[in-house]
This record gives structure tokens, C-alpha cells and sequence, in this order.
């Protein structure tokens, strides 16, 4: 990969300075006690394209976290491109497994380590920065701009939809790029066209009005924890194959054309299970390749669990409550809402005399699958090709990006979703990183993209 | 029940602010940022019984947390009997379900409420009153005494494990005296003559060296939370029984006259559903009666539980780890070290290819079951008669006192287990307390049975 042509010497310093400037910004939007940073990295970003010169710029209020908007609609005649991102984080914990710490972002063997270097300020900071660069050059752009960046991707993104819903005639545009995906591999670039849907949910299970002495009551009072257990225990089998009656009924399975060309991409599954997942054997399903399996097949995974005595040492306690929180990714054609209905009346089925069982839906997203035919997909295609000198491949993701089902139906263009990141890049997890020579591979390939789109 | 003879007008008072002195100190022991307190609360009652006359006062120190030791000999031709108790006292929380703050001791119809108040300073301090009260008022104890108090009780207690092993010739007695149990009920005392044994361990579950994106690995990357509930869920059925193999093989059934005593007993199973367990329903096992089953009948239950994310909101991650705490309650002649490695060989056998299962074991306790024709059984059961107007009925228990089997193994001495809590006392759990005047009426137990052991 060559260094992009709008970079002149000392650029990269500049960007890195940039970019780690953002990520210093602890921009959690899920725990309440960081409220402030959300509201501060909305503004770094409109400040960022104020300098710039965009136009219209505007930190959008919204009942949780700022959306950002602006727009550059001076290229008459010329399509018009809706860049969206996301400028809030996951959660940092477990923060000692963190080799550095996730908000101060270290450059180590040529990755930018840091919370959010790749999901998402890395990629978004790309896009904010390819158009900075053109203008700064030459100012103007190729086509037409605008910008709609949020701060509520890592939890429900109630104020973009809102925003999107009511605004959609403002929004106009040809198409949607977003950078929130990864390439297949190193010198493998893609372009995702399927993303799996999700439902969010918590399952509270409560026996008694207070923990008991195990000693005491041990053998006739019931156990939260236990009770939990067996539940969960009984919504997926060994297979990780989820046993929610009728929870498979309307996926679509995916093309035997879609299926081959998967089998066709370089995956070393050996490889994949020591060196990105890291556990002793992955989930066997023989119906289904690891591919397919994450990228297309539905699943049900309990993202935390707690109850009871969980500090040093040993309390002879019967626990009076316990939950846990569960994601259920969907394959098309899977409707979250049905899916969330019949998770709790599953769980009000299994659930025993002993206990009651109560189900909050924290968040769902509809899966997505887009055409590949559109002239965005095929200038984008381009682009990767001459920035990463490879053409990209055709992929689909396991994670959800709900403001794509609602950008597709909303603004009826399509979804180009062009990301830079990599596999292996802890996204959610400790150490996260991006490569950086992907941050700046991403800013040409977005000025490449701009061009390529004009008519 | 009527006013200990020994106390005075005012006496009460006084007692009131000992003992609240006593539960003001948060001596828990499994907590290493308490150790201090723990330590202060072995001097306050080295520094009571220093003040009441006794000798040989002694702070022993272990690898943890302090013995207190003492002694009273010269009652020549007498019979010696050794005090036990212990001064530490369980972690509070959940803090935010405490009426009033659990070492801010508060009475409160009649019943005294702080951690501690049953389990077992309100019980030790009663021994401890007793002993100082008769030595203020006659400058004589009827008999010998001895007092040992520990601050392990509720950790491991292997302080005055290996002390008692070492020095079992120093404690020589004719009996052991301890309040750390309950009566069977308001105005039914007891004497309680069987003990549950008992086995605490954690279990722990790895699938990957950390914790992965549920969108991007979900469907290949087995979930560390779903093995262990998994794992959990097939340790006990429906009923509650416990379904490692071989678990029950060495249990002693009860005789059945001791079942058609206890089936006598004024039990309504309702009430104590309701109002004691506060669950919609209790665990059902047609083979045993529910006095049976918390008395004397094996159980397994988990203590608590945690892994992944347990914050607020979601987060999308698939957890490498999870853990859980166990407690078995073992029955006569269940043995600790056989069942603990019945239940790491079943984990072992049950845990799948993708993760890795370890079991530590925390603890154990051997099941006691005393016998009722000793003398020292007859002077108690005479003085509960005295001070609580009724004869005591020999019970069972539920929960593990380790000390007990070491105390009838090592000192070859029939303890007396002679307590005066109540089964509401929420004891390991919110809102502990104490009957005030069972606190009282524990001093004048403990001096008539002192005087109807002199020979």
C-alpha cells in the first residue's frame, strides 16, 4: 500500500496527533457517569469540521447523546454522499487486562491502541479527515457531502432514529458510506453487504424477598442462581444452536452461489481459533461453515451474568435474585420483535413454581443484506482497489449496524459499507486497536471514493 | 419468660451498650480490607474478660485472624466446661436492603438489629456476660470454665483448627458449651444434636483469552457464561436434588422415630414459605419432609455467580470467563473430601471441548450428629426449662460448624449446642438481629447450666 496522495511528508504525525487527540475523549455512552465526554467528543467533531470548512455545522441534541451534523452542497449537479459514524465507545473493563491504558492511545508495532481505535473514531476520523484534506487542497470537493455522526451506536441509537425519521427529506442523498466494518483480512479488502440483526434483552429471575443462609434453608428454599442457570442452560444446546421453539423459522438460508464464494476465501480455521478467538475448540456445527455461522446464522450468547456473592472468599448464601443480559444476532429474515416475543415466552414457559422470571428488551436492529449492483458499490469497489491493491470481496458481517436497515428504508439509497479495520482488532474488548497505516489507507480510499462518484 | 436473677434493674441497659459496643466493630472476615477491624474486635473481648476477673487472657495469633483464650480453674473437683464462640461476623451487602446500617446497632421492637446480633455476637456475648456477672457477684464460678473465641468462623477456620489440634490437652473439659444455633421457635427451645457437614467451592470456566465481540465471533467462539450455566444446570434437578453421581451413596437416612418427632414439631409449611422464605414456592420433594430436608438432607446450592458484563445497559460481548461459588450441605456420613472430589471429577467429565473447567475447593466442614444421654445434655436441657418456661426439643441443623466435629473428635467432650437466635434472624443476610430478651435470657441459661454442672 502506497501512502495516499493527499498526504504530503508529515502528514501522518499530524493525523496521529489528530486522531489520538479524539480517542483521549473516554466516550462511553452506556455508563451514565461519562455523559460529559459523549457531549465533549460531539463537539471535537464539530469543531473538527467547522475548521474544515463544512458548512452547517451542528451538534444536534438529542434526548441522550448529540448527533453531528454538516454538509458541503456546493458541486451543482453532482450526487450527493451521506457520511455517517459513530463517536461513542464500549466500556473499557475488564480494565487490567488492558496492556495500556484504553485511554491513552499507544502506538505499538504499527497499531494505535486505544477504545474505539477501530470502532469507531478511527474509521470515522478517516472519513472527517479525507474530506478536510480535499478542501484544504483544493477547496472544494468532488461531489456533494454530508455528515450525520452519533453518539449512541453502543447502546439503542434511539436519537438518530428519531432524527432520521423526521429528517429524512433533509438527509437526501445517493448514497451512504459508513466505516464501521472490517476488511476480510490484511491485503484482503471488503465491502459488507449483510450485517445480522439483534435483539438485547435481560432476564431477571427472583425467589425470595432476600438472600438466605444456605445452611439454614438450604434444600427447601429455591435458589436464584440455580434457577437462572437452568433456564439459560436450556436456550442453546452444546452447538451453540439456540432451542427457542421456532426461533429458525424465518431465516432465509443464503444462496448456494454466496455459500461456494465463501468457501473460495482464504480462511486457515485453525489459525482463526488459536490466534482471534483463542479458545480451545471453537462451537461445531457441521450444517455450517465458521463463516457462515458468524456472518449469516442467527445465535443467542449471554453477554454477563451476576447474582449472589461474588467477592473474595465463600458466603454461605441462597441467593435471592439473579439476572443475566443476553444478544440474539438474526439471520435474514428473522424480525427482532417476534424474536424478543418469543424469547420471553419461552422463558415464561421454563420458568419453575419456585421463581418468576421477568424479561426487559434492552435494543434491537433488523438484519440487513443490500444489492450489489448500485454505481456506489461499484465506485467504492474501485477505490479499495487502487488504495489496498487488492479488489475487495463481497462479505457479510455477524455484527449489527441497526442505522443500516433504517438508512435503507429511510433515504432509500444504498448502504456502502467500506471499513478498514481488521479482524483481530478486540473490538469490545481489551487491548482494541487499528492499524494505522488503515487510518490513513481509509482517508484515501475515501478521497477516491468521493472522486469515482463524481459524474 | 422472666428476668434473669441475676441481672438487676438497669442491668439491662447495660447489656444494651455492651453488646452494641460489640456489633458496632464490621469484624467480616472474609474481607482482607476488615482485617483490622476483625483484630479490634478479638481485643474488645480480651479486654472484657480481663475486666471480669478471668485468667490466662490471651490474644492468640494465627495465620489470619486472632484465637481469644481464658480461663477460670478454681473450682477444685469440678467440672470444667470450654466456651466456644466466634466474634467475626459475614459481609453486609447488599448494603442498600438494610433498614438501618448493619454496624449501627438499632432496637427495634424488642428485636436488636445489626450483622452480627444472631451470628454469634449477641450469643458469645451473652456466654461472656454470664461468666463476668457471676464473678462480680460472688467472686466464684460454680464449676471451671474456659473460654476459646475465634474470628474464622465464617472463612476457613483454620486457626483454631490447627490450635485445637496442637493444643487439645490444654483445653481438657467435660463438655463444650456453644450458642451459635437457633431455638425451634418463639417459646420452643432447643438443643440441637446434628449439624449439616458442608463443602464451599468455586468453579471457574475459560473459553478464550478474552472477551470477544458477540456480533463479530458469535456462532463460532464458545461463550464462557453459557458453559457454566450449562455446567451448573445439570448439578441438581428441578427438586433440588443433586444429581453428581454417587452423591448420596453414604448418606445416613434418619431413624424414624427421630422423623416422627420432628413430623410432631408445630411446623406450618405455609407460613414459612411465606413469611420466613418469602418465595412463591418451595423446592418439592414428596420423599422428605421440609424440616428433613433443610435438617438433615444433603442439598447443593450456588452461593453466587459472575462473568462478562453486569453493568447497566448492554454490552455486546461474548465473556472468557465466568465463575461461580457452591456450597454442598452434606449429611451424616457424607465426607467432605470425597464428595469435593466427586464434584470436580463430574465437572470435569461434563465440561465441553471448548473450555476449560477448575474447581477450588474453599472450604469443608464433616456432618455432626451428637448423643442426647450426657450429663451436660441433661443440665442444659434443664436450664432451657428454667429461664424459657418450656423444655427444649432436640433439632437438627441445617448449617456447618466445623469447629463441632473437631471439638468431639479432639477433646473427646459432648457439646452442647444451646443457642438462643430465632430461625427469622436473617442471619448471612439483610437486616440480621437479635431478640433482645433472648440475649438476656441466653446470660441466665448459661449460669444455671454453669451451676447445674457442678457436681
Amino acid at each position: 500500500m502506497s501512502n495516499p496522495p493527499t498526504s504530503p511528508a508529515g502528514a501522518d504525525a499530524q493525523i496521529l496527533a489528530e486522531l489520538s487527540e479524539f480517542l483521549r475523549i473516554p466516550s462511553i455512552s452506556t455508563l451514565p457517569e461519562h455523559h460529559a465526554d459523549v457531549a465533549q467528543a460531539a463537539q471535537w467533531i464539530a469543531t473538527f469540521l467547522t475548521r474544515a470548512g463544512l458548512d452547517h455545522v451542528a451538534v444536534l441534541t438529542t434526548a441522550r447523546h448529540p448527533l453531528v451534523y454538516a454538509d458541503w452542497l456546493h458541486a451543482a449537479g453532482q450526487p450527493t454522499v451521506l457520511i455517517y459514524g459513530h463517536y461513542d465507545v464500549q466500556p473499557a473493563d475488564p480494565l487490567d487486562q488492558w496492556q495500556t491504558p484504553p485511554f491513552e492511545p499507544t502506538l505499538r508495532d504499527g497499531n494505535l491502541y486505544a477504545r474505539g481505535a477501530a470502532d469507531d473514531k478511527g474509521q470515522i476520523y478517516a472519513q472527517l479527515k479525507a474530506v478536510a484534506t480535499l478542501l484544504q487542497a483544493g477547496g472544494q470537493l468532488p461531489i456533494n457531502v454530508r455528515f450525520l455522526i452519533e453518539g449512541e451506536e453502543e447502546v439503542d441509537g434511539q436519537g438518530i432514529e428519531d432524527y432520521v425519521k423526521h429528517h429524512a427529506r433533509d438527509l437526501a442523498c445517493d448514497a451512504v458510506l459508513i466505516s464501521d466494518t472490517p476488511m476480510f483480512a490484511e491485503g484482503h479488502p471488503a465491502i459488507t453487504i449483510g450485517l445480522r440483526g439483534a435483539v438485547f434483552a435481560e432476564l431477571t429471575v427472583t425467589t425470595a424477598r432476600q438472600d438466605l443462609h444456605s445452611g439454614l434453608y438450604g434444600g427447601a428454599a429455591p435458589n436464584a442462581v440455580n434457577i437462572l442457570c437452568a433456564l439459560v442452560a436450556r436456550l442453546t444446546d452444546a452447538a451453540g444452536r439456540v432451542t427457542i421453539p421456532g426461533f429458525y423459522d424465518a431465516v432465509r438460508p443464503a444462496p448456494e452461489a454466496e455459500r461456494a464464494a465463501w468457501r473460495r476465501l482464504p480462511f486457515d480455521e485453525e489459525q482463526y481459533r488459536q490466534h482471534e478467538v483463542g479458545a480451545p475448540a471453537l462451537l461445531a456445527d457441521p450444517e455450517f461453515s465458521v463463516l457462515e455461522r458468524v456472518w449469516a446464522r442467527p445465535t443467542l450468547d449471554l453477554n454477563g451474568i451476576s447474582g449472589g456473592f461474588t467477592g473474595v472468599g465463600s458466603k454461605a448464601i441462597i441467593p435471592a435474585r439473579a439476572s443475566c443480559k443476553v444478544s440474539m444476532r438474526l439471520g435474514p429474515d428473522q424480525d427482532p420483535a417476534a424474536i424478543a416475543a418469543a424469547f420471553a415466552d419461552y422463558i415464561a414457559t421454563l420458568c419453575p413454581a419456585t421463581a418468576t422470571a421477568a424479561v426487559q428488551v434492552l435494543g434491537t436492529a433488523a438484519p440487513v443484506l443490500l444489492p450489489t449492483d448500485a454505481p456506489a458499490m461499484q465506485a467504492a469497489t474501485a477505490a479499495l482497489a487502487e488504495v489496498f491493491g487488492a479488489p475487495p470481496v463481497f462479505t457479510r458481517m455477524g455484527g449489527s449496524i441497526p442505522i443500516v436497515s433504517l438508512f435503507v428504508q429511510q433515504l432509500q439509497a444504498p448502504c456502502i459499507m467500506m471499513g478498514f479495520g481488521l479482524p483481530d482488532d478486540n473490538l469490545h474488548a481489551p487491548n482494541e486497536k487499528m492499524k494505522f497505516a488503515h487510518v490513513v489507507g481509509g482517508i484515501a480510499a475515501a478521497q477516491s471514493f468521493l472522486r469515482r462518484m463524481r459524474s
